[in-house]
C-alpha cells in the first residue's frame, strides 16, 4: 500500500478520536494530549500528522463536512421522485440516527467553541446555505417550485428551518424523533411546490 | 425602601454581571469568582445571595426568559392587526437589536454548558416551544390559519424556524439582519394563514 494513504487514513483514524473526544468531553477536552491518548497515539507521533490543534480541529470538522456531502451526493444519484429526494437530501443533514446525531453534536461544539476564540478558522464552513440554495435551484429547474416564491427568500427559510430542527433534534430527541422531522420537511417542501 | 426590593435588585444586577461575563468569555469564564469580580462583590458578598454557580446560573438564565416574556405580553396588549402582532411577537424571540443578540448569546452558551455538563437544570427552560404553539392556537381563534394545516406540524416547523434563525443571525449577523428575518417571518406567517 503507497504510504500517501497510510498518511491519509492515520489522520482519518485521529479525526474520529478527535470527534469521539470531543463527544464525550465537549470542545474543553479537545486537548492534543486527550485525542492522542484516545488515538492511542504518543503526542510526538501525533504532531507528525498534525502540527497545531488548530490544524487538528480544521480536518476533523472538514471531514464531518465531506461525509455528509459524500451521503447528499450519492443520494442526487438514486433515481427517485423529484419531492422524495429533495426530502431524503436534507434528511441528511439533520440528525436522524445515531451517527448523524454524533455528527450534529460534533459540529455545533465546534462552531460555538469557534464563536468564542479568537482563532479565525476561516477554512472551515459547512457550506450549507449554499447547498440549501442550490436545492430550491434543483426544485425550480424542474418547475416544481411555486410561482409566487421568492428564490432567496426561501432558501433563507429552508437553511434556518433545517438548522432548528437539527438543533432541537440534538437537544430534545426523544420529543423530535425521526418520524415527526420527516413530517415537517415533507409537509415544508409540499408547502413550496406546486399542487 | 423595603430591604426585599434590595435584595432582588441585588440579584438582578449580579446576574447581569453573570451575562457580562458569559458574553466576554463564554461559559467557561463563568465562575463564581469572575462575576463576583465583574459585580464589584466580594466572594462572600455573593455567596449571601447565591449559595452555589448553580443557583446563580438559573437564575441569571430565568431572567433573561423573565425579560423576553414581559416584552412578548406588552406586544399582546398592542392594538396591531394579527398578522403583524405575531410577527411582532416572534421578532421579540430573534436577535434584531444589540441586546437581544446579547440575551441570545447567553442563552445558547447556556444550553449547551446544560448538555455537557452533569447538573440537571430542570429548572430552566425557555419556554418557547409551549409558546409557539400557543401563537398558532391565536392564529387560530381568530380563524386565520389555513384549514388545510396541522396544528402540532405548524408548531414545530415554526418551533425550528424561529430558532434556526436565531441561530444564523447569532453566527453571521452581517448576511442576516433584521430586515431579512423580517421578510423571512413574515413571509412564512402569511403563507400558513389564509389569504
Amino acid at each position: 500500500m503507497p504510504k500517501i494513504v497510510d498518511h491519509t487514513e492515520r489522520k482519518i483514524h485521529i479525526a474520529e478520536a478527535t470527534w469521539r473526544v470531543i463527544l464525550n468531553q465537549g470542545m474543553r477536552g479537545a486537548t492534543v494530549r486527550n485525542i492522542a491518548e484516545e488515538a492511542g497515539l504518543s503526542l510526538g507521533a501525533l504532531r507528525h500528522y498534525f502540527s497545531s490543534q488548530h490544524e487538528l480541529l480544521a480536518f476533523a470538522m472538514n471531514l464531518v463536512k465531506e461525509r455528509a456531502i459524500a451521503r447528499v451526493e450519492a443520494i442526487t444519484r438514486c433515481d427517485l421522485p423529484p419531492k422524495e429526494k429533495v426530502v431524503r437530501i436534507l434528511l441528511e443533514l439533520v440528525p436522524v440516527d445515531e451517527d448523524k446525531m454524533a455528527e450534529m453534536e460534533v459540529w455545533f461544539a465546534f462552531v460555538f467553541h469557534r464563536k468564542y476564540n479568537e482563532e479565525s478558522f476561516a477554512e472551515v464552513d459547512d457550506g450549507l446555505h449554499a447547498g440549501i440554495g442550490k436545492l430550491i435551484q434543483f426544485i425550480d429547474s424542474l418547475e416544481l417550485l411555486r410561482h409566487d416564491v421568492d428564490k432567496e427568500i426561501e432558501s433563507e427559510r429552508l437553511y434556518a428551518l433545517v438548522d432548528g430542527l437539527a438543533l432541537h433534534a440534538m437537544l430534545d430527541p426523544r420529543r423530535l424523533d425521526q418520524e415527526r422531522i420527516v413530517q415537517v420537511l415533507t409537509h415544508h417542501i409540499d408547502s413550496i411546490c406546486r399542487d
